[in-house]
C-alpha cells in the first residue's frame, strides 16, 4: 500500500491544493489503477464548487481516468496487473439488484460515484470495483480516451439503448464536451446528423466533427424548418430550451432525450406528444458492458474525443481554461505527479 | 344512394335534432356502413359542445360504429357487402405518406376524423375509406364492440407499440371509458396491474375488471409506496396529475404514457428522468392493422367493453347520462332509426 498523492479541493472557489491520503486495504473485488491521464468534466467543477450541496471536503475530483492496473483483489477475475484500463463516473455498484443482474449496472440505486464515494483521478491512483473497470481495446489512444469514460458513454448509451438506426435523422444540442462526441458517434452510426448550436464560431467545427447540417438553436426560423423531421434529438446541455419547438421538430414516433440535468422543470404540451406518438426521456452514463461496446465501436471507426492537454501539476490552469468556455472540446490531464 | 337520417348538434348546449343529408357519390376506395350500434365517447361531447373550437354545425357525432357494409367502391378489395365491420375515430388517411406506407396510418398528418371530415355514426349510415374499416372476427359481440374502435384501440395501441411485457408491473390511471378497457387488456396480457382511481366506489369494480391492486391516486401515501416499481403507467385522464410522484413510481427504464390530451403543460423534473432512464410519451388511437390485432386478442380472451345500452332515438338521454359521470363504463346506442 502506497500513499496516494492528489490535488484536492478544500473549499469552494479556492485553487486545488496538493493532498495525500492512504487508500486502506484493497477489497477482494477491487483494483487499483495508476492514473496516466484524467479528463476534466463539468461535473468535476460542480463538485469542486459544491454546486449540488453534497461535496465533502477535501475532495479529489477527476473521473475520466486512464491508467495501468497496479493491484487486483483476491477475487478479481476480469483484470490483471499491467492492463491499460479506464474508470469513469461510476466505480462500483451492488452487483446483486435487479438492475445490476440485468446488465443495467448504471441504473443501480446504490451505484458508487468515483468522486463522491471515494477519491478520484486527480491523483496518482484510483480504486474501483473490478467490474466497473474496462480495458482499453487495441486501436484506442490512451492519451485521449479518458473522456470516453464519462462524456463519451453518456452520449453513446442512449444511442444504443433506444435503438437509433443508421437511417435516422438525428439532432445534437450543445456542441461541447459531450455534444462533440455525439456528433462523431452519430456520424459513424450512419445517421443524417443536425448540430444545434447558438455559437456561430462552432458552425464550421460541427461540420468537421460529423454534422451534415448546423442550425442556430436561437433562430426560430432555423428550428421551424426542421418541423416533423427528426427521429431523435439528443440534448447535452443543462439549461432550459424551447421544449415545444423541439418536440415539434420530432418526426412521428420521435424522441427528445436529455443527458443534461436541467434544473428547471421541463414543460411539455401533451397534445403534440399524443398526435405524433413522441417521447421525452433522460439517461445517466452507461453500464460497463455498454462502455466496452462503445470502445470497440470507437476503435473500429477511429473515434477519439477532441482534446487539449495539460500536465496535472497545472490543474488549476486547466480548470480556469474549462471555466472560460474556450476548451475544444475536452481537457485531459497528463500525470506528472510521482 | 339513400338519404341518411341522423341526429345532429346545431349549436353548443342544445339537444341533438333529427337531421338528414345526402352522402353524395361513393368514392372508388370508400365503403358505406349501415350503423347497427354506435358507442358514445367523451370526444363526441367535446365536439358537440365545441370545446375545441373546431366544430362546424350541423355536426353528426358518433365514431364507435358497428354495422354491415352496404356498398363498396369500384376499387375496394378488402371488404364485401354484408360484412360486419367497425369504424372508429379515423375513417381515412392519405395511404401514401411515409407513415401510411410504414403501417402507421394513425400518424398520417392528413388522417380524416369520422366526426370532423365527414358526418359520423349517430345516423343510419357512415362512409369511410375501406382501408380504415375493420371486419369483426368471430367471437366479438357486435352489440358491445363499438367502444373498441376508439376507447379500446387508444389504450391497446401503446401496450403494443411500447412492447409491454407480461412480466411488467403496470399502472392505469382513470377507471372510466378508456381505463376500464385498459385493465381488461393488461390483465389478459399477464401483467401485474395497479388501478389508480380517486373514486372509492370504483375500487371493487377495478378489481373485478382485472386490477391486482387499487391505489387512491389522491393519497400520497398510496403513491409513495409504489416508488420505483412500475414499468409502465398509462394515464387515460385529461387533467393535470402529480407528474413528479408518478415519475417516481416508475421503475428504472419505466414509461409514463398519456392518452389523455391534458390541456395544461406537463411539467417534469429532468433529474429523475435521467437517473432512472425514464420516458414520458403520448399516443393517438391505432392503425387499422393494430385494430385488427386488438380484435383478435379480444376475441381470444373474451374481452368486451362493459357497456350500457340506449336506443339511438334516446340519444339526448344517453348524452345526459354520460355527462353525469354515472356511465359504467361506456354507452352504446342501438340503432332504431330507419
Amino acid at each position: 500500500m502506497t500513499t496516494i498523492k492528489a490535488y484536492a479541493a478544500t473549499a469552494p472557489k479556492s485553487p486545488l491544493q496538493p493532498f495525500e491520503y492512504e487508500p486502506g486495504p484493497l477489497g477482494d473485488d477491487q483494483v487499483d489503477v495508476a492514473v496516466s491521464y484524467c479528463g476534466i468534466c463539468h461535473s468535476d467543477l460542480s463538485m469542486i464548487e459544491n454546486e449540488w450541496g453534497m461535496t465533502a471536503y477535501p475532495l479529489v475530483a477527476g473521473h475520466e481516468v486512464i491508467g495501468a492496473v497496479t493491484a487486483v483483489g483476491d477475487h478479481v477475475k476480469n483484470l490483471k496487473v499491467g492492463q491499460t484500463v479506464g474508470v469513469g463516473w461510476y466505480s462500483g455498484s451492488c452487483m446483486s439488484c435487479q438492475q445490476c443482474m440485468s446488465g443495467d449496472h448504471n441504473l443501480c440505486a446504490t451505484a458508487e460515484a468515483t468522486i463522491i464515494h471515494r477519491h478520484g483521478g486527480f491523483a496518482t491512483s484510483v480504486r474501483a470495483l473490478s467490474s466497473w473497470v474496462v480495458p482499453l481495446p487495441e486501436g484506442i489512444d490512451a492519451a485521449k480516451a479518458g473522456p470516453l469514460f464519462c462524456g463519451g458513454i453518456t452520449v453513446f448509451n442512449p444511442i444504443l439503448q433506444f435503438g437509433i438506426k443508421p437511417t435516422d435523422r438525428v439532432g445534437v444540442i450543445g456542441i461541447g464536451g459531450l455534444g462533440h462526441m455525439a456528433l462523431k458517434f452519430l456520424h459513424a452510426w450512419g445517421c443524417d446528423v443536425v448540430a444545434f448550436t447558438s455559437s456561430d464560431s462552432k458552425r464550421e467545427e460541427a461540420l468537421q466533427l460529423g454534422a451534415n447540417r448546423v442550425v442556430n438553436s436561437r433562430n426560430p426560423d432555423d428550428l421551424n424548418k426542421l418541423a416533423g423531421s427528426l427521429n431523435f434529438i439528443l440534448s447535452t446541455v443543462n439549461v432550459s430550451l424551447d421544449w415545444q419547438t423541439l418536440i415539434g421538430a420530432l418526426a412521428p414516433k420521435g424522441r427528445l432525450h436529455t443527458v443534461g440535468a436541467v434544473a428547471e422543470p421541463v414543460s411539455l404540451a401533451a397534445f403534440p406528444m399524443l398526435v405524433g406518438q413522441r417521447s421525452f426521456s433522460g439517461s445517466p452514463l452507461g453500464s460497463p458492458a455498454t462502455t466496452a461496446t462503445m470502445l470497440e465501436f470507437a476503435a473500429r471507426h477511429g473515434i477519439a474525443p477532441t482534446t487539449e492537454h495539460f500536465p496535472m501539476s497545472k490543474i488549476n490552469d486547466a480548470l480556469e481554461h474549462l471555466k472560460s468556455g474556450q476548451a475544444r472540446y475536452r481537457i485531459v490531464l497528463e500525470n506528472d505527479l510521482n
